[in-house]
């Protein structure tokens, strides 16, 4: 398997192209790990996520980078796969309209059988029960409870008792936390993309541009992604 | 939602087409749900499986039949996906080379979210851990696990409680056991698909035509799939 042939070990990284599982992709290179970035097409709207993805799996000298198409737009349900209103304003309370049910554990899943076919030793995820936008597969009590499920499916766990740990980084940091650490690691946030819309600039007015300019704001640094010179 | 549009509860079967997941079809709809079949098209060679599934999805006057296609062979690690020798005799112990990772971890998740789209109450999975072909993820412990962190994803348990169960039918039933049970349900066997590679009749010698001409001997029954005058 691929480990095999290189000297560090292996880490998957489901790396969106956003700002967490882009701060997340330097983390796991800076501990010391071979990065398998792992990304997926599944209808999104904002496809400019998947070239942000690629520029910044290069930053991190990924040993590879697989983009698993899922047309996740079949079971419908989210205004982020279908033509739905993305909302501009925070919405009222509750589960928000972006949400496409079950999402990370799709995605957990496909990589933690990735990660078994490469013979990685972790899988790291952005999420942050912190800034969760309501979304409850980005809780721990969630990643727990994969954990448990993603063992027992894994023919690795069953064989050898090594279990493949999907690691959270982020679990207990606020976006801007998010946004110091990443700084403090090198960090080119000029690379990642955030907008739910894909246009050629950000729309500033989504959710995801919010959230992204109050992280910038809090942290007191401007985003590079705005600056006119990029 | 769609199931406000039917009197009866919807329930998600996940469908490949073949025997199991068949039986467990006509086991849903006759315990008096409206199906809501759920099919992958993850690049696996027998893809006469999907022709079979669509058949069975008529069969058991489904409401709807959604195909969601998924690359699974951009995770490789499968002889099912890519170009590696499919075995035609049982291979010595342990876990076979047609074992995809975490494939039922992957399809369940995507039916969880599926059936929260579409208001069903239960999702239906052909799984047996008699005969599981050395799959951990058919198993009963892997099923429990995968439950707890279905309900901890899921936006409806987090918002209400309700949780949406996996039920597995035929989780402690031989293939045997499960072609009696579908017999008495009235299942029609010529609808189904098994063997791995897709030829126009069944090879007869793959490990999955194997499985089933045991099984129909041990019931003593004909294949009807094998019948000449079909």
């Amino acid at each position: 398997m691929h480990a095999q042939t290189h000297e560090r070990p292996g880490a998957v990284v489901l790396l969106s192209g956003g700002l967490d599982s882009t701060t997340v992709a330097y983390l796991a290179r800076a501990s010391g790990y071979a990065i398998y970035a792992l990304s997926f097409d599944y209808g999104q709207r904002h496809r400019r996520e998947l070239e942000a993805a690629a520029a910044v799996a290069r930053a991190v000298d990924a040993v590879e980078h697989r983009v698993v198409r899922i047309d996740l737009g079949a079971i419908g349900g989210s205004s982020l796969t279908g033509d739905g209103h993305i909302p501009t304003t925070p919405e009222p309370g509750g589960i928000p309209s972006t949400w496409v049910p079950a999402r990370n554990h799709i995605f957990l899943a496909v990589a933690s059988g990735y990660a078994e076919v490469v013979g990685a030793q972790a899988v790291y995820i952005g999420v942050s029960q912190v800034d969760y936008s309501g979304y409850p597969d980005c809780r721990g009590e969630f990643l727990a409870a994969y954990q448990r499920a993603a063992d027992l499916a894994s023919k690795q766990f069953v064989e050898t008792g090594r279990s493949i740990p999907v690691v959270a980084p982020l679990l207990y940091l606020s976006k801007a936390g998010a946004i110091q650490l990443g700084l403090a690691l090198g960090v080119d946030y000029g690379l990642t993309w955030s907008c739910y819309r894909g246009e050629a600039v950000p729309c500033g007015v989504c959710d995801s541009c919010r959230l992204r300019a109050a992280a910038f704001a809090a942290v007191g640094v401007p985003d590079p992604l705005l600056d006119p010179r990029r």
